[in-house]
């Protein structure tokens, strides 16, 4: 298990981050941390290591590309001294081209998602533990569907700048693959981006799995 | 695993099982398995075991006794045709007679308790493939608490059925204690029965470890 | 214009022909035949042709498939004296096949699709002077998705029906097509099944042609 | 067809164009148009126009006279480099006069609303591919009504000054005066300014033929 | 003054009448009467004629034609056993045939109209004091108007029933078109039906005058 | 009548003038005056003379004591320009002694309102057709009741600056008194102080009477 | 004290004993038992006597007259098997002569009164161990003043039934009049009717004095 | 009675003392001081001791600690100039240790709590009359549960601050430990700490005994 006694894990992203947790502090009491992966991932870390005492911290908003963390990174990362950060992004970035196609100064291209990304991330590292990249997805079974193949790119992005910055990487829409062999999208998720709460477990159990986490554990 | 491909499981209790499910039905999208352990342990079947095509039900009621449930086991157990039924009650039974001591009316005392429970499990046992019984829990770390250990009572009761019938047993306390070990209910629970979601993920671990459900299963 | 002085036009479907209008009446001032494509077709009737005089009623009930239709259309169809009905059903009859796999008892197949439709159609005819036969339809540019191919399957049914019950068949389907050839499906409709605006626009404008409006007509 | 490939169009105006559009932008998906003419032509547009890609924004606020549009001009329309205009002005500078009679301040007489958009249509024609001018309108069929007489000499001015700047000119009143032929006032509107979803249709079909806007038009 | 001593005004009617009383009842404290005429004239009445010791009943349901009068007649008026009745109906039996021209089942023509008022107040007659007719009105100035001239027409029928059955009369319209030589419609009620505060002081001044009422009673 | 042609009469004061008006405005359509008095006054004065053209303005603030008048004077009434200004007030500055006792710093005593009054009223005399003082009141019958006792006093103050000044006065308690004679005053006003729509009555017509109105006045 | 172990004290009322109780049961946790004297009295005898387990229930409704007690005895009182009732009622069988003085039909006056209160208590009496019989009050201190006076008539009547039926009786109007005479009325209810916090402490200390309740009792 | 006449007694505190008080005032009629045991001594005040004419205010905000209360000090106590302050903090200082462990910022610590509460005391003792002190409580009859034993250590600090400082000391968890003896936590308050109105009167019984209320005075 990579996280250690009392540390603090800060997760940053857009809605599928956000999930409606409160703001502007995003940690505590009475659905702080929302109703998504993040308040999973927080429930299951408290289930079976509650005597580590992680600290989770929630800073998702609604409708972020890669553009608005950028904006906003020195007051919700960097200020909130976070021990580990985990970033999911890129899925706003990718909409924006398919449901507002002609509205170009929404979208956030590869080059811009990788450059500012990397920047991010290599800014951060020294001063954390670690961090985790999360691969943006959309829940779409159709390799060549159009935007699913864009997803598919900025997920490529993703991973090598995990590889060259040596951070964890938690690979989404594999995991989203997985499942959509056995069901169709609508299943999952009413507009193929929102997950359901089995979309949403499916996240969790994927950053979970990353992170070393063990369900087996005995808490004894 | 236990749960085989197609079935249906039903989850029927109080509060802690309905967490604001959809009423009648109980089954469907858009939260209607409501926001607790029910809704998760759905969320990670059909994460995990997305081929095994599981209905998940709940039929929880805020509020209820093993006396509720006997008034509504018929339409609400019997002719839905469930496969599995998970039954967890007996915390209201107890609670009443903490919390309105002067109103005898609303306790429900250990042999009827017991009575009516074993009725239950013999009348619907027949009728399906198995039943799983949870026990009532009190996030109360001290065993010699009152309330506490009139709960554990019931527990007992629970267990007893449980082997009886040769029932899969889950046991709650036992669940909750680990983690009490560490953490202060008021961490759990603001009123020591509404767990936060760290405490219905513990609920649903307890659930899903007695079913055989394998968290590092491979779903490729 | 196949639509004569004074006739009844009444239009009967699911969510997209409801779109939140009045009920139970569905006809009148104020939003009564809701915002989707029934108040545009009646818009662009009174607009170009006033002097007609056509009564435009709105029946649609979201979530309806061909079964619940036929429950009430002794009630919303038959007793409303129409002079002519217009069909759009099936979109939920495949869709439950997907989004709620395990539920089969809400699944509405083929066969029975076919049968049932073509019941209602046949049993109307001789009381109106003519129906009106629209396709379901799957914002998905993709023929090869399977809710897309399912949704193919039961357009042609209503087109066999069309053609063996001499009806005016209008292919909503195909008038997507078109359209998705440019944009994306997101675009349209943020779950595929539910359009903006333009997405209504294209199903008015799809049935308007098939009745014979003369968007040109000077009416001075 | 007028409007080119990936142009913009903003319309500006008072509560008929404004139609409950987002606020402060304007553009986008889930209604950021309204529910009036503006969103209906931009639906056709989107329906019959696909591979165009025209941007459509809606600038319109409720209550605004021509001097309301004169404070916010430079911000709501020239900042946002829009290649086309259409202005529709007028109703509240007349009806002030008419259902505030004694408060004259709120009153805009003639010589104001000539002089005031004259300047903005003479400041703004350098700056765009074309402008659209369309009259402010009254719903009523009795020219000799005394608001009516008002409106229509309104009417008369954005029609010179069309005919000055080489504007495309759309006679809304003219537009409805045809239907009124035929039906009451009260069918269209119920105070004789706010118009039904028909008035809004002959407000867009008006609009849609005077920049050549093809119904029939096969988007194959 | 007409009213005698400890005497039960009832008034029924449309929405001018009802404007959101209280509802079964229609009497007594906090805003019972409605927030139009009938509340001014009641509180006038108690103003002035305290010693009276007046009840003012109000029976009026907005969208009320004559038709729905009479179905309700012996429920609303004489199983309240009052002395006065004030009758103010038909503006909706005039206006649906001018906003729902093709829904004719809602129109209340002329004959209807006065068939069934005349019966009304013919079979009320022997078991009251008194009957106030009062004419429907449009708040239009010109004559020629379709809907105002219509409307003259059933005012006249009122008339007719009034001198035939010796009901006092109280020309509403009349009174409308006194203030109409100075004030456009759009001043007193913003459809032209419903009043302004303004309006419904002159109705209640019509019917007080009528009455007998004297403003400059001395009620020392 | 004393109110001349086009002028515009101020009414300013406590939450009896206010009454829910709109704000900051206080003036125009859709219930901007209120449901007061000074709104009964503006729709007496629009039916009986529309051909004066008067404009009604309500200033009134709920809870305002003289104190709070003074406080916004120039804002509220010298810098909206009015012909006439109207000024009932001291209800708070008398009850806050009798329901708040102990907390003497929200009391207004005699002296202090009888010197805040005088000097807003001589400030503004010169700038003003005329101004009109209203006294406060207290809707109990029994002189020696303590409130009513010190109400009069206030508005004895009242009458002794109306008198300095030549202004018109209206002696409000006056009016109540005599309806009280007949009336229990919880027939009139829940807590003696908000009157129901017969009390706003009382003070419309006591105000009317006194600027001259003539309620039997032909308009035609 | 009178009240002795594990017994149920009913109390039964109008606005002033329901005070937004829990509707229909009016006993148990989360302000049940509304937020007046009743929830006072029952807190106090919680925080002195809980070793007494007496249950309260409150049943009172606002609105009620003697007459409408009456009518829901047999329900509301016989059928809870309390083991004592405590009775306070008749303001609004006075407070309706004086609010609403025309209407008759909702007065109930001294004769009704006083022989439905006595059947009632005479027919419970041999049910119970005791019945406390409450005076009905009004705030007012002038004993002149005409509801005051009646008000009084009211009490005599309860204390002559309390006498002849050795119930407890509790002067509550006596107990206001101690305080009015350092207060004045508004002080204590905005309407001399409903209590503020300490006039309902008023009538609990009162309540509790007759029931011979001991403040200074050590509970330890 | 150590309350002397026309004094005023502020309190401050957490949510116990705040009880949805009004802000920022937290004096005056209709609940502005909250439903918990500051309106109770405030209203019992009054009910007993009218004629001393006390002024109560409630400065209580939900969620503050010693820390909270140190920053609005100058604001929220010394500008008030009271005579009295009784002040009750500590609870938030202690939970926040056991329900939020990780998020140590959030605890205060014993210490801190010492100095700072001690601070307070020290400089407010020579502006006022005298300092009630209450010690902070929960509500748990096990004297060995560790956050009891923690709340304990805080309530031992008070003792000690109060007989350094000679101010009037309120042991309000012994005051709840007595009803502890018979009664379940649960049955008083549902989170151990938000007390029911019993709770509540057990506070406001403890501060009146200590300052001398006599509960049995004639205030005759």
């Amino acid at each position: 298990m990579k996280i250690g006694q009392g540390q603090k894990l800060l997760f940053i992203g857009d809605s599928i981050t956000d999930c409606d947790r409160a703001k502007p502090e995003g940690e505590g009491l009475f659905g702080a941390l929302g109703t998504g992966y993040v308040s999973y991932v927080n429930g299951l870390l408290q289930a079976v290591y509650p005597e580590l005492g992680i600290r989770v911290v929630n800073k998702g908003i609604s409708g972020n590309t890669v553009r608005d963390l950028k904006a906003r990174w020195q007051e919700d990362v960097i200020a909130q001294k976070p021990d580990w950060v985990s970033i999911m992004i890129g899925i706003n970035d990718v909409w924006r081209q398919y449901d507002l196609p002609f509205i170009k100064e929404k979208h956030v291209y590869l080059d811009e998602y990788e450059e500012t990304l990397r920047s991010l991330v290599v800014e951060t590292k020294p001063l954390v533990t670690g961090i985790i990249l999360m691969t943006p997805f959309y829940i779409e079974g159709n390799e060549h569907d159009p935007m699913r193949r864009t997803m598919d790119q900025y997920g490529k992005v993703v991973k090598k700048i995990a590889e060259e910055t040596d951070s964890i990487f938690v690979d989404t829409q594999s995991a989203f693959n997985e499942v959509l062999k056995t069901l169709y999208p609508a299943a999952l998720a009413w507009d193929r981006v929102h997950p359901s709460v089995a979309g949403h477990m499916i996240l969790a159990r994927a950053f979970l799995k990353a992170i070393g986490f063990d369900w087996d554990k005995s808490n004894r």
